[in-house]
């Protein structure tokens, strides 16, 4: 079973459910991407290894199933399109990593070589282009123009974010609603369209809709938060990637901006100094422990729980179903997540 | 009047018409990329001064005009949908442009700062991807899948095209079909698409249609080994973009493979040696002097040139009208243009 959720014996149909209509998802991924030059194939196999939780697809396929429960305990029926549009947020999705590091200059990827690594930075922005490409290509075998729209939007917002972000590169006193209007485009936007667009392809009310596309953005923006402190303080192997890209490219995150928000003068000169002066490499240890002493780590943490927690409310006006409970548990392992 | 057409006083209805219509898409074009911050603004005004030739809402208009001529003088009308199409494909191309001069390190474009000379390139990925995304966003809004779907199909082919361009980097042995199976897909598809699909727009019979896609791919084609050979032995100032850049990359064009065709082998060893050495700066003056003297060069423009009088053809396939005549002008001046 791949992805953030544990397994529990009484769950196990809507487990194996879930791993199969997972497969299906890969391989739609697969076709897509396939190509007659045997140089884009190379790539795009490259990049299907590169699929690691999955949280989209499973977002997407769980709100589905939780949607139009006809019983509590056994699932409603998926379709194709469910199954499709999770393969568009997953490419979407592989998108931004591929580009993303060539912004990091990252050298790992699920304890892989990035692309930009193997192949140069050219080749790796020239691969994220073709899987946007084929993302909006698969998107629109679907007939449904009112969806393409609305996914196009939100990669609007998806990239708007992400230039938001860079440029507030080297600020050191960028604010939290500055810092929650980047992460919130930049992540939590797609991940709750993919709650949002898994129940309306299940037929839900609106009010269900409503609410999976807010638990979608409350995760969406705790999985972001989570993101950034296992960049400050996670371990390289286990999260298997590049960590302390964040600090070397001068984004501020969360933790920083609580440490900056509490931190007394000196501490505040101390961080500086590490954060201005040549260009940092990998994490400094000095940098960490500040974060950690001053409490910007925990806090940091405080509030991702309270994200997961309002999201978690969000599931009480969904009915109860053996995948509302999955996307209970998965909402939880968000922020427990070493990786 | 822009592009590429000259004026010439008795087409002035129609070069009256085009202009008002081309700038109805320059503010579809502008509207489209507008966002609630100014960050992305500021990007997107800047974009918008690389529209220089428009050859491809140029195309897309002017296929529409010369499908469904009610009278040969008086232009055909032309609905929302050609200028929507040509604001779309003018995004898509203003996004391989920003992407481009990433991968080509240019510093100059349209004789202004690039983005990732101005930015840099993180700004520049993104600003890419920004556009990509709204271009399909802005093509969804016709409420089409099958124009989605094939505009989709295509960018995948423009994306296939360029990674299949880089794979062959540094190859000093590419053939002809090589370097035309990438032109055909990173240039000429989109154009026969925009010419395709301002036809069917008009509701254009399949002949005309498959007559305007065939001269868009042709005509495509040549503009492209047009541009390859500005690039070695065009004039930088009037060009308005850096050149040379393609030898610089490890780019094999068509003058430099029709060198290698036929240079003898003291000749050949010559311009290996000015290749392969330390990495080329700018255009060495003894390169350009081996392609024109060798003939290179000059068999170049005429592969060009018989590819125009290909395309010019397929015009005969199309009833007589004033757009007709500005399709075949057009085709023309693709391989007589300096910039």
């Amino acid at each position: 079973m791949p992805g953030l959720i544990q397994h529990v014996e009484r769950y196990r149909p809507i487990h194996d459910l879930l791993a199969g209509e997972l497969e299906a998802v890969r391989e739609i991924f697969r076709r897509q991407l396939a190509s007659d030059l045997p140089a884009v194939n190379d790539l795009c196999r490259h990049v299907a290894r590169y699929q690691g939780k999955m949280l989209r697809p499973t977002l997407t396929l769980l709100c589905g199933l939780a949607s139009r429960p006809e019983d509590s305990r056994l699932p409603a029926r998926l379709g194709e399109s469910h199954r499709v549009l999770a393969a568009v947020a997953e490419i979407i999705h592989m998108a931004t990593l591929v580009h993303d590091d060539v912004l990091d200059e990252s050298d790992l990827r699920r304890n892989a070589a990035t692309v930009n690594r193997l192949r140069g930075n050219e080749t790796a922005v020239l691969l994220g282009d073709y899987l946007i490409s084929n993302a909006f290509h698969l998107c629109s075998s679907l007939g449904r123009p009112d969806v393409s729209r609305r996914i196009g939007a939100t990669t609007n917002e998806l990239c708007a974010g992400e230039l938001l972000q860079v440029h507030h590169r080297d600020d050191w006193s960028i604010d939290e609603p500055t810092y929650f209007a980047i992460i919130e485009r930049k992540t939590a936007s797609l991940i709750s369209l993919c709650c949002r667009l898994g129940a309306e392809e299940s037929g839900a009310t609106p009010e269900v809709c409503d609410a999976l596309a807010s638990y979608g953005r409350l995760l969406g923006v705790a999985f972001q938060i989570q993101d950034d402190l296992l960049d400050l303080v996670g371990e390289e192997g286990v999260v298997g990637k590049s960590l302390g890209r964040d600090l070397e490219k001068g984004k501020l995150t969360l933790p920083m901006i609580h440490f900056f928000g509490r931190a007394d003068a000196a501490a505040r000169s101390e961080m500086l100094d590490h954060l201005s002066g040549s260009r940092l490499h990998g994490r400094p240890l000095r940098v960490e422990s500040l974060l950690l002493a001053g409490g910007a780590v925990h806090s940091a943490r405080e509030t991702a729980a309270t994200l997961v927690e309002q999201a978690r409310r969000e599931l009480s006006r969904i009915p109860d179903s053996a995948a509302h409970l999955l996307l209970d548990d998965l909402a939880r392992a968000v922020i427990t997540r070493a990786f």
